[in-house]
């Protein structure tokens, strides 16, 4: 699956991608890859372009985040209806449950009229053949799309939001579609060898354990010639497979295995 | 410019993407404008296969991060040369480069022997006619390759040492590119109103200020109806002028209009 992730403040640096990393982490523990994040700006074009290059890809799901709002820069349902060549109208299901949301406002007092302005129908129009999913903490839905084998879903940018519809509405959608497959990953720390020491024996236990992947992170405090710290090297390993436990089997199988070989050139491994 | 993030932790989220962001800001303060993040794993055909499409683009610059290490899992350089067409060949400045680094390690007693083994001579090994970038902090030089009018830059993606490669060898790349063009922002906090009622207002403001985007966005401390709170909002406002006087006026001019607006219609401003 992909994740396209939209706005301008993430492309000037001044917002942390956050809600790439939340959705990622999600998603691969409920059994699927994530192959690509792609960010873009609030802009109709890209939006529609990025989108039409996803679905050439043909992944399961591409999940969109940012510019559902109501302000005019929120330009998503407009970049993905031009990527799918359908018109955008207002969707009946969706305009209830905007309506609903503003009346609900209204009676705890916090604003004056539920009129249905501009602004406020622009959150239920959406791209034809498409549906509103609800929004458990905000006002504007989310949306989804089938095409073909892929299954489009369009996310609020705020992370409260986001998170409140992937995990009431769609977290089940993409479990059955993950089946069975289950990821599992375990970092081990090594200290007392240099990455590059490492590296001939990250080789071996990848060549012995051939569904388990191994990658090494570099970690220090100073910013002072880093491969040349022998300590705090993270080992990280991980899995995925038909069954968790044939994932749990291969993910141990191959830490032993590491451990030994860093122990027995001259490494520690604290876990 | 575009951005290609490389590394299977970003995919599955394990890691936030704060080599991106900060890049990005970087990036973005020094007057040229980031149009494209890509995020994608440690697979060569994937790195070749996204390198073309940003060449296709045609960016001035490519930044990608990640990947230039000693280990199995670092394949950046593969991928760029597989990108290019182009062979991975010993680079004798890179290598003298890393031997340096090891004849210093050895000196402080942090390695038992130099010898360029297969993992190290791998940091020095490189596409053809590329040039290797010190790397101040750490082992691995950044790698630098001009293809037509875009600069491709490869940084590796143990934060510190991107870092300070990308400020002691690349800034100053970025900014004579940049020229005099400058970017500026500021941002207002509009209390009191709700986003649906502030998007007429920013609508104007961006109507009647052509050169500056206005973006709101919405914090809340608790997931609760976010749209329904009617405080913390934050309006963001940006520029980018071929000179900095130009690109402040244009600023102040929105951020008062845009402040006069709020206040008509009810709302309170704090800066």
């Amino acid at each position: 699956m992909e994740i396209i992730s939209i706005g301008n403040e993430l492309l000037i640096g001044k917002t942390l991608n956050t809600n790439a990393t939340w959705l990622a982490k999600r998603v691969t523990s409920l059994g699927l890859t994530v192959k690509r994040i792609t960010v873009i700006g609030d802009d109709v074009d890209e939006i529609a372009g990025t989108l039409q290059e996803a679905l050439h890809r043909k992944p399961s799901f591409i999940i969109t985040t940012g510019g559902l709002g109501p302000t005019f820069d929120d330009k998503t349902l407009a970049g993905i209806a031009k990527g799918l060549n359908r018109r955008l109208e207002v969707n009946g299901k969706a305009l209830k449950m905007v309506r609903k949301k503003y009346e609900a406002y209204l009676k705890v007092g916090r604003i004056k009229g539920v009129e249905l302005t501009q602004p406020r129908v622009k959150m239920a129009t959406l791209p034809e053949e498409t549906k509103p999913v609800p929004n458990p903490v905000g006002t504007a839905p989310g949306v989804m799309a089938k095409v073909k084998g892929t299954c489009i879903i369009a996310l609020p940018g705020v992370p409260p939001e986001m998170k409140a519809i992937f995990n009431e509405s769609l977290a089940e959608v993409v479990k059955k579609e993950a089946g069975k497959s289950a990821f599992f990953e375990k970092s081990i720390y090594a200290d007392g060898l240099m990455e590059s020491n490492l590296a001939p024996l990250i080789d071996k236990v990848m060549h012995n354990n051939p569904y388990v992947y191994v990658k090494s992170h570099v970690y220090t405090e100073s910013p002072v010639r880093v491969e040349g710290q022998k300590s705090h090297i993270e080992l990280h390993l991980s899995t995925t497979a038909d069954d968790p436990e044939t994932a749990r089997i291969h993910l141990d199988a191959a830490v032993s295995h590491l451990s030994e070989l860093v122990r027995k050139n001259g490494g520690r491994i604290r876990k």
